[in-house]
């Protein structure tokens, strides 16, 4: 019930009994993918990473009815917990990170203000980060979806993501670091956090790549190139994901 | 001379001496950078992997005049050898994948139409993919731009990529494959060139993957999720460059 294909639907506050589901996920099941009663699908709780199969029980004209089945843990959720700050920038690129971030295995999003952002976003700016966070989970089979907190400084967010339970490895990404991250990724001990911090367009000031060492974040550099902003977030996921399978294979 | 910083222009045929800047060179410095008499820059050649310091000599109505130092070989060029198989998509997904692979160093990009391509692009949108290719090359602080094949059938270009001097690991990209990726990479010998295949969106059908084990791509996976296609790009390419730094160091 939980193989590839089988519609994905998510549902707050699961529990086992039939519902009326309500008007946003009733309308996507009936309407944008035409589910006839009887028909099987799965919801899931992305904030709890909780989720159940559920079957079609009754369709009226603007309402539908399932069955909930037993909720169980999610079956696919991230491993490693893992922190992205991202330095907020021009236009929608945190849009794209926040969904890459989602389907590479990040635990927790934080959009930190640099002096380089451009401006401060408002919360309906984080409400938008978290549906399209959620929409990410969906579509990558994903049972939980991460935390995108509210904007912050660049030195809170830094913060935050040390003062995780355990301490978290913290890397700053820097197309001047000397240190490769593969080679960290490679002393990274399974199970411990990892945070990352990225800069906005133009990068972090001087002055803000002293605050990231002075709170535990060291400089690292991915390849020689210098990468966009926006391109970072996948490459670095990637490596972090790539590098574990490696030690562990 | 080729610090961060220092404006980089792209220039075919780069030889010593003073010469007038192509319209589109002459107004990308004059205009866009508003260089003047006596600043300095650098051409390079994104097609030989050459490059030369320059200086503005004399600019004119409509024409700018530089003197050309003695050509190099670009001071920054892609590594290893990586040939990048990207079954075309919808929109302009195509382009993305332009940019991440030239900013993470992949040095041949072949378009590839497979069963799930929507339209088979013509000659205009490989041009269109060359100039996005010297533009990422350009912004990220590559000599070197890729190689943009035409489009081509995905057979073709699998066979084309294996067929290069040496012999290339091939591996082709698949949510439902049991190898990691990572498992693959560690153990991908230095100077050996890599090629990666990937499907359109609804990836590659079960025909196709028959097709890619006999040219002999391996199915790998990247991580638990499915990505969507535009994202395995730059998290694979990161993978690559982070697998080879953490063996390294």
């Amino acid at each position: 019930m939980s193989g590839p294909g089988i519609l994905r639907v998510p549902l707050g506050s699961i529990a086992a009994g039939v519902i009326a589901l309500p008007p946003e996920a009733a309308s996507y099941v009936v309407r944008v993918h035409r589910l006839r009663e009887g028909d099987r699908f799965v919801v899931f709780d992305p904030e709890l990473g909780v989720e159940a199969d559920a079957t079609l029980e009754s369709v009226g004209r603007r309402s539908a009815e399932a069955r909930i089945d037993a909720p169980r843990p999610a079956a696919v959720r991230a491993g490693r917990r893992v922190t992205w700050i991202q330095a907020v920038g021009k236009g929608d690129k945190m849009d794209a990170v926040v969904r890459d971030a989602t389907e590479l295995g990040a635990t927790r999003i934080i959009p930190a203000i640099s002096a380089r952002s451009v401006a401060r976003p408002g919360e309906d700016r984080s409400q938008r980060w978290r549906r399209i966070a959620v929409e990410a989970a969906r579509q990558c089979g994903r049972g939980d979806a991460p935390r995108v907190d509210a904007p912050m400084s660049l030195a809170a967010a830094l913060a935050e993501a040390r003062a995780a339970e355990g301490g978290a490895l913290g890397m700053c990404l820097d197309p001047y670091a000397e240190t490769p991250l593969g080679a960290r990724l490679a002393a990274l001990v399974p199970g411990v956090e990892a945070a990352f911090a990225v800069g906005p367009e133009g990068g972090f000031t001087p002055e803000e790549l002293v605050v990231c060492a002075a709170l535990g974040f060291e400089r690292v550099r991915l390849g020689a190139l210098t990468l966009r902003t926006e391109t970072v977030c996948a490459a670095a996921l990637g490596a972090l994901i790539a590098v574990s399978d490696a030690r562990a294979g």
